[in-house]
Formats: C-alpha cells, sequence, structure tokens
C-alpha cells in the first residue's frame, strides 16, 4: 500500500498548547533517564485503556481507580521496575508514586496517572523515585522527545508524533517493542491534546481508533502486563470538528502502531496484513492474526522469500473459520502469488527482490463474505532470541 | 517430572512381525533417502488421524478417501516435496504414487497410505517417484530405523521405538521438527504393530492416545498441511490385552512426542508444561498452550532465566480463562517461585542452573477447579530463525 502522500504530521514533533515534559535519571538504571512526567498547565479530561492481561501491574490497578474522575493534569512514569505481581504493597508504591508527582505539581493525586515498565515481581525503588519527582517541574520542556526518551526500555529509538486538526493539536508519545500483542492498548502510548471534548466523547473516539491500531499490532503473541493507552485534552484550543479530530487521531495511532512495528524487538521490516472476503470482521481478524504471527511466515519475510506455502498454511490452521481454498487469493506486496488456493507461476525473482524493503504487504481474499481486517507485526529474527534469552530478570 | 523407572522400550528399535520397510534416494534430493515405503507381508486393519488445516496437501485428501476401509498393506512416502496447493493434478500424481506402490507389492492402490512432505505448492516429480519405487521391494530390512531415516526432511536425528506388549510389539516411526503445532497428529508418525484389534478399535485407541500426546505438542505454533498419524495392526501376533496394549500405545507416543520436542528446529531444550487446578480441562490446555507457545517464556528457557513475570504474563494473557491472581502458583523445575500470584523469594542460583537442563518442567496451579492439561515444546533459538529464514521456497 503506498502510503498517503499528504502526511498531516509535522516534521518535528510539538506539544498541543499547555503540555511540557521532563525526564530523568534516578537511579533505576545505570546512567539513562529513568523516570518522566508529562504535566498540563490546566486540567484535562481524558480517556484511556488498559491491558485485558489478568495479572495487571499496580499501575494499571490505580489508574483504572484515577481514570473513573475522567480528569488528569498529569502522568508519570518510571522504566526499569514494572511494579507488576507485587501485591498490596505494589499498588502502596503506585499510590505514593502518585502522591509524590502531585505534591511536586501542585494538585491532588486523583489527577496524575502513574505508569512503570520493566522487570516484573521485584519491588519498586519508591524512595529513589520519590526524591527524584522533587524539583522536576524547573526541568519542564516543550520537547515531546524528551519525555519519548525518557519512557524508553528495549526500544532504540524514542516514538513521537504530532499533528494539526483546526485550531489544535495532537501529539502522540510512545514506547514499546517487545511483549507486544496489545489487546486494549499498547504498552504505554500517550496522546495529548489541546481540542475541547468531554471525557466521554474521548473515550468514544479513543476505543475505536485503538481497535484499527495499537490493538491489531503484535510484535511476539505476548500481551504485556502494563499495556496503557490515554488520551489528554486540556482544551486550551476550543472545539474543533469531531470527525476531522477522530481522522486525524485514528492516522496518528495508525503511524505510532506502524513505528512501533518496525522497532520490534530485533526486527527488521514491518509486515503488513489485509484481509479481505471474510465470513465477517471477526474471522478476518483471526486469520490476519494467524499470518502476522505466525513464525514461519515472520522468518520467511526475514529471508526475503515468497514462500506461498507458509502463507497457506497460516491461513489454513484457523481451523474455526470459513475457509475455502477454491476461493483464496493471495498477493506479496502487489503480486499475486495464489488463486484458487494454487500456487501460480510468478516472477520469483521479482516479488523476492520486493520482500527486500522495510515494509512488507501481504493481502489474502477469502472469497466468502464481507469481512475484513488489517494487522500489523514484524519479521523474528536472530536479534529477538538474542535480546531475550540474553535477559536477566534478576 | 522423572523418567519413569522401568522403561517398556526397546533400547534398540525393532518391527513387529511382517513389518519391514526400504528407503532410497530417488533424485529428489542430491544424495539423501528420500522415498521410503513400509509393508505389512499381510493386511493389516488400520486408523489414521489427519491434519485439520483447510489446506491438506494431496496425500492427506487421497489418505483420507483410503482410510474408509480401514485396511492397509503399505506405506509410501517421499520427502523433499509436499504436493500441497497443487489441485488435481496433485491428486492424480498422489494416486500414481499409490498405484506404482501396489504394483510393486503386489496389493491394489486402496490399501497403500501415500505421504508427502517438504516444499508447498510446486508438482510432485512423480515420474522420478515411479521410477525409484520399481524394485524396491528387493531392498526391505528389518530394521525401522532405515525407514526413519528415509522421511526426515529437517530432523536432526531418526525417530523410532518399539515396546513389548503381551506377545506383540508396537513399533513408533516419525518425523518432524518445524512447522510443528499438530492439531489431529504430528507431521508423520507411523505406528506399526502386530497385535490383533479391528479398525473401529484402533480408531478409538490411537485417538485417545493422539490427544494426550501429538496434539499437545508445538514447536512452532504452525500447524503443517501434511500432519498424518497411522496406526497399522496386521494381528499376526494374535490377541493381547487391550488396556495394557492402550497404555503402552500411550506411553510410546508421549515419548515420541517429547522426542520430536526434543528435535524442534533449532532446540536445545524441550518444555513440559503441567497446568492443574483450572475450570475446566478445556481451559487448563488454553493456558499450557500459551505457556507453551509464548516467545518470551521460549527465549526466557533458551537463556535459563527464571523469569518469573514472562511466566505471569503467559497465564494473563488467556483473557477468556478464569484466572484468580490470588490462587496462582508456579513452580519451575520443581522449585515454587510463585504464590498467590506473587513472585517468591526462591534461591536464584539454584534454579538458573536447573534451567540449564535438556528438560524443563514448568508447572502451574490456578486453583479455581479441577482441569488439568499437559503439554510438550522446545525452546526459541536463532537456530530456529536462522534454518527458517535461509529456506528456500523455490
Amino acid at each position: 500500500m503506498p502510503e498517503t502522500t499528504a502526511s498531516p504530521f509535522h516534521l518535528t514533533p510539538v506539544f498541543p498548547r499547555g503540555f511540557r515534559c521532563a525526564s530523568r535519571n534516578v537511579g533505576l538504571k545505570p546512567t539513562a533517564r529513568d523516570l518522566t512526567l508529562f504535566v498540563s498547565e490546566v486540567e484535562a479530561n481524558a480517556a484511556a485503556v488498559f491491558t485485558r492481561n489478568h495479572f495487571p501491574g499496580a499501575p494499571v490497578i490505580l489508574g483504572r481507580e484515577t481514570m473513573k474522575g475522567g480528569r488528569l493534569r498529569a502522568i508519570v512514569a518510571n522504566s526499569k521496575v514494572s511494579n507488576v505481581a507485587t501485591g498490596e504493597p505494589g499498588v502502596a508504591n503506585a499510590r505514593r508514586m502518585a502522591a509524590a508527582a502531585a505534591q511536586e505539581i501542585g494538585t491532588s493525586s486523583d489527577r496524575v496517572l502513574v505508569s512503570s515498565t520493566g522487570v516484573i515481581g521485584v519491588p519498586l525503588p519508591i524512595e529513589k523515585i520519590e526524591r527524584g519527582i522533587t524539583g522536576i517541574m524547573a526541568d519542564l520542556q516543550d520537547d515531546p522527545m524528551v519525555g519519548a526518551e525518557g519512557i524508553m526500555t528495549t526500544d532504540t529509538f524514542p516514538k513521537a508524533l504530532s499533528a494539526t486538526v483546526g485550531n489544535a493539536t495532537i501529539t502522540w508519545v510512545a514506547k514499546g517493542s517487545g511483549m507486544i500483542e496489545p489487546n486494549m492498548a499498547t504498552m504505554l502510548a500517550y496522546i495529548f491534546t489541546d481540542a475541547q471534548f468531554e471525557a466521554a466523547a474521548l473515550d468514544g473516539m479513543l476505543r475505536r481508533a485503538v481497535r484499527e491500531s495499537f490493538n491489531v499490532l503484535s510484535v511476539d503473541t505476548d500481551t504485556s502486563t502494563s499495556d496503557t493507552c490515554v488520551l489528554l485534552a486540556n482544551g486550551l484550543a476550543g472545539t474543533v470538528d469531531a470527525d476531522a479530530f477522530f481522522e486525524t487521531l485514528r492516522a496518528g495511532c495508525v503511524r505510532m502502531t506502524e513505528t512501533l512495528a518496525r522497532d520490534g524487538e530485533g526486527a527488521t521490516r514491518m509486515i503488513r496484513v489485509q484481509v479481505h472476503g471474510a465470513l465477517n470482521d471477526t474471522e478476518a481478524l483471526v486469520v490476519a492474526k494467524s499470518i502476522v504471527n505466525s513464525p514461519l511466515v515472520k522468518t520467511m519475510v526475514h529471508g526475503a522469500d515468497p514462500n506461498v506455502g507458509r502463507l497457506l498454511m497460516a491461513v489454513g490452521k484457523c481451523f474455526d473459520c470459513t475457509i475455502v481454498p477454491a476461493s483464496t487469493d493471495a498477493s506479496i506486496n502487489g503480486f499475486r502469488v495464489v488463486r484458487g488456493g494454487l500456487r501460480l507461476d510468478f516472477d520469483d525473482a521479482v516479488v523476492r527482490e520486493t520482500l527486500s524493503r522495510e515494509v512488507v504487504d501481504l493481502e489474502v481474499s477469502l472469497g466468502v463474505g464481507d469481512g475484513s481486517a488489517r494487522v500489523y507485526g514484524c519479521d523474528l529474527t536472530k536479534g529477538y532470541v538474542e535480546e531475550n534469552a540474553s535477559y536477566y530478570s534478576s
């Protein structure tokens, strides 16, 4: 698929009116930034979605409570330690982290969303974090990249993006490259805007946008215990057209999803899978995820081999979906390679050449209905194995 | 789990009365054996299970028809080309392969089961195979390892096993190391016995045994289009006790499943996952497969790191299962590492040491019911990526 020609995104990301951020090293990591604060100068209406994992981290448990108010002044996030599987003491530590940030900013704890990512099952070094929060307001900057850098873990580059809608701006800041098959959101994705919307409207738009973006991303089929996606609207730009706002919100979430896929752990290529003609959208999604998650498809893309058999295998293993070989067609980077369930006699060298691009598009048409789905992933490489086999949990 | 002390298996595998095999190079591969014949000197009652993939290979399509008779004299198998996604000409080629073997043996085509594994979507070189079958009866040998070697593809060693039950013998010959998450059987598993059983009884016993063995094996979550498991009983040893026969059949299928897991593509360790206390057996299986298939668990085992967080993450991402963190316990190689959803303060160095064994046992107790499941898999290594990224489909 070609990129849209008129990109709505700024060359250098900026914040909406009233938002700033700061990040510091507080001693969780040896030298890298490990604590980050995002603040709005006025209270913002807010909506959030969190991981569906049954072992949510303490920040997610607290975050669900915080979001009931629908109002936020700030987000405070640390890397290195995720504060997951830490029980009641973990939730108490998340509350202390919110309280410390609230005091520094001059607001109440229930206006501060907390995020922690990193190792699971070890206590949060809360004293270091509390000391580190003291005075951090003096470091606030206008550059969202500062915050994007502060929340990185195994990411290889900081991820921020911004766009204009009417008089308003939307800014996305995200992180995440492993343990990624978000089911409500990606690991951490923060979206800031100065547009004016009620919390309920933000919630509806965020859920729709997430469904077509972060929720159809899979780096490795593993769903993190910390996934959080939050949208803050401080209203300083006044009202903007809701349809235009949603379209830009959706486009930015998709772009950020693609950015996360490109930076999947060890990844060298992004994979986009489009399924058409499924019995319904649900079955289309099952088939698309089966393809994008197949280790044999992922390694075939890594090896730039147009292996039609692996593509058919991944479709065919969706046992409970309506699959009719005689009506199944498939394309690789726009080249038709399967018609009616049979491998076509395509120009192998030409298709192989296209597979060495940074973005690989796989398209399957099932010919049994109107369902469709689009999902995002990346190739499987020795780099992924290297990174995750050498990770020490203690 | 300790190995059973009194193993029912022979040190060197032998065939039951009346079974022999031969294998040859017929030019599909440069020099390795690529064509194999297993023959019983009398007709055997037989049962088989095949892949549930929606794109079954031509041999599977023909095999379902052949098995309606419940009687077999022989199995003929080639490696290198799988005869999958080849349409009507593919089925015609599978029929020619059965006919050629039937003529060589002196039986009818519907008494010969055909198997092909290898590249998908390219035509079967049927003339080479027909020429190669001619005269192969003169090569028949008593050693099942000859047949096991003949059906290998990416396997690193041939896989055969035998055991005595009463007056009878059971012999298992199997292959398979990648594209393995069988849903009715493993890629190819042939089981021979001289015990006397009707086809319907064989079918019932085979399905039960497969459910607890090959169907709970996953190397890479990918379900092959060629999976076939067949049991031939030629009756030359007369009747044996059915319960004793089933127990040995089941034990051999489990042992062969473990052997396939150990030889998973690139694998250095086998992983066994036992889940207890699930709401029911179905949910236990979902949780056990989630653990054994998690790339982060697989790389943690490869790296010999007791990463409790990844274990909890893999349990917690079973969104539709009943998971109660407060009642969830987990062990690694018999060492309790999680109690009530919280990481225990275990001796990291000791547990890490046990993880460098060839067999790793992960055990999870969910504490919400009586459901249990046991599944088999292997670690994820650079070797898997290497092997599958450098595989050329054409």
